[in-house]
């Protein structure tokens, strides 16, 4: 089968590699129908050194179940599923306390151990506790919206939900990728009053205040902290969704929380080290998230993804196929493209 | 009036000051009866710079008002008051959310603005909203306890409400400090089934064990962590109490909490980035904290200290009168006393 493979900074090719197949009799064997690449696919594709045997990328997709383990139970062969971007078994302590990207045997997509998504086929682990099985008949127009269940929408609304956004809150969203996109979907959709998007990219902000973006802030450091304040009566917002996972940008996040708020943070933290710790004390800010448990959320967004209440979806401005992939990567690296779709 | 001046590290001095006296009209006058020495104030007796005009010690007082300004309304002359650590006025929208730390009328004792209560008497300002009367006839055995109601004992559950302790959860408490043994007494009082104390001080570990610590855990670093996770089936604790303030005890609060955990910080953050930011990240840990409100927390604390369910006074191990405050101060950074109570 053809998949993607990346070498190097830079360097993704689609390849012919051997056929996906189930291996654990808990595995469902997933022929792939739409997949994405991700901002997280980024980092590796500014910074991975090269690799003798290349990293099989993708985590997001929707794919048609093609064969099932000895002992999946509930995924069935012909189901339309949805693949969150970890596999967890849904039965261990921390699947049942809502957190299955920390299953005790669980896991993540496009890693040494489990390859990725942006291919032909997938195998997936835990079947049973991964998978999420669509309604029949499901519009083949909602396909990029539920696509993003896999990953960007649910990391969106974790955001939002660890920075505690309610009714009548304010809220800020930090960056204006697709995941930042989905945090402002989702403190609309959990109520906030005023949602303040930090981001500089025209075609991104359009689509944010569409999205239900109520200020925009397009400047930087010092300058974007002193105008979210002139915008909050000087007090800073509730709620802070930090997308982006740089030293600058958690800096702001932090700086804009007003006191006693919370930032939900789901960039990944490409510092070791988290600054504005000592402002963030005084405040009394509490900063949380991580790899957000889309496996969790995808029930709870599904309805409104089914019904047409919200497009995550429209984060899609562009489609590659299998082959154009590669130059997927290089337009959303340039910003050419907030997200791509991968048909097949 | 005699008062603590501290002039540099290591220079603490009684001497004769100008007599407290009312400036605005919402202050109070409080003849002090009770004061403390707190591990905080030991922070500038290591390291504060000389300096000519010194700072004025002290910000955990009971007293009794003297006079009140023309504003005040509710606190009268002759009442005994319990004055935590920082003022505020009660009304704002910080003090309503229960936040009065960040009250934006407020301040903190022992400040250039306002002096410290290791003195005879302080000037409270916003005394309505800072002071908190006491029963009449309240026995003078439970003044210690209800001293520590200024401070250490609301700060010790406040690390405990933050780390989001609750029955049947488990806990641990970094730091066999005053505060830390008092985030003993709180996890308890809070419901928490296992209570791990990381200490080494073995009075402090006695005392530890009777407020309700059920395992004692004296490595530190990465022995520390690997510790933890032997007594809780190697995932780590729900909440944990971070009660020092430095680099390595930030690392370890971070790296014994276990996914999904919370960490509630209490202890001032000596450095400017919290370390280990990664890895709370990838385990979807929470961390909050900060100044404590104990302005809030008196009032839910106060009936169990006048019962005698809770006994945090227990805390101090060595009285001094105000002429031996200097000692006193050098006794808790040679670690020979917990917490010096001043008796007047």
């Amino acid at each position: 089968m053809r998949a993607t493979v990346m070498y190097g900074a830079g360097d993704v090719r689609i390849e012919t590699v051997p056929d996906a197949r189930l291996i654990e009799p808990t595995d469902a064997l997933v022929v792939v129908i739409r997949a994405a690449i991700c901002g997280s696919d980024l980092w590796p594709y500014k910074t991975m050194d090269h690799s003798e045997t290349g990293r099989r990328m993708g985590h997001e997709a929707i794919g048609v179940v093609e064969a099932v383990g000895a002992d999946v139970r509930t995924v069935k062969v012909g189901d339309v599923v949805v693949m969150p971007f970890a596999y967890s078994d849904g039965t261990c302590v921390f699947c049942h306390e809502g957190l299955q990207t920390s299953c005790i045997h669980g896991g993540f997509f496009g890693t040494v151990e489990v390859a990725g998504a942006q291919a032909e086929a997938v195998r997936v682990p835990q079947a049973d506790g991964t998978l999420v099985v669509m309604p029949a008949g499901t519009d083949d127009a909602l396909m990029p919206s539920l696509l993003t269940l896999s990953d960007v929408m649910a990391t969106g609304h974790h955001a939002a939900v660890v920075a505690k956004v309610g009714p009548g809150k304010t809220a800020a969203v930090v960056g204006d990728g697709a995941v930042g996109l989905c945090g402002v979907i989702a403190a609309r959709r959990l109520g906030a009053e005023q949602i303040i998007l930090l981001g500089r990219h025209p075609d991104r902000i359009i689509l944010g205040r569409e999205f239900g973006a109520t200020d925009i802030v397009s400047e930087r450091g010092d300058e974007a902290v002193e105008r979210v304040h002139e915008l909050t009566d000087g007090f800073g917002v509730h709620s802070v969704l930090e997308c982006v996972g740089l030293e600058e940008s958690e800096r702001t996040a932090l700086s804009i929380a007003r006191p006693g708020g919370a930032v939900g943070r789901v960039g990944v933290p490409q510092d070791e080290t988290m600054p504005a710790s000592r402002p963030a004390f005084y405040n009394n800010v509490t900063v949380g998230g991580g790899p957000a448990p889309a496996r969790a959320y995808i029930e709870e967004l599904l309805p409104d993804v089914l019904e047409g209440r919200i497009e995550p979806g429209r984060v899609f401005d562009r489609v590659a196929r299998l082959d154009e992939v590669p130059d997927g990567y290089r337009a959303m690296n340039e910003r050419e493209a907030i997200k791509v779709l991968i048909g097949f």
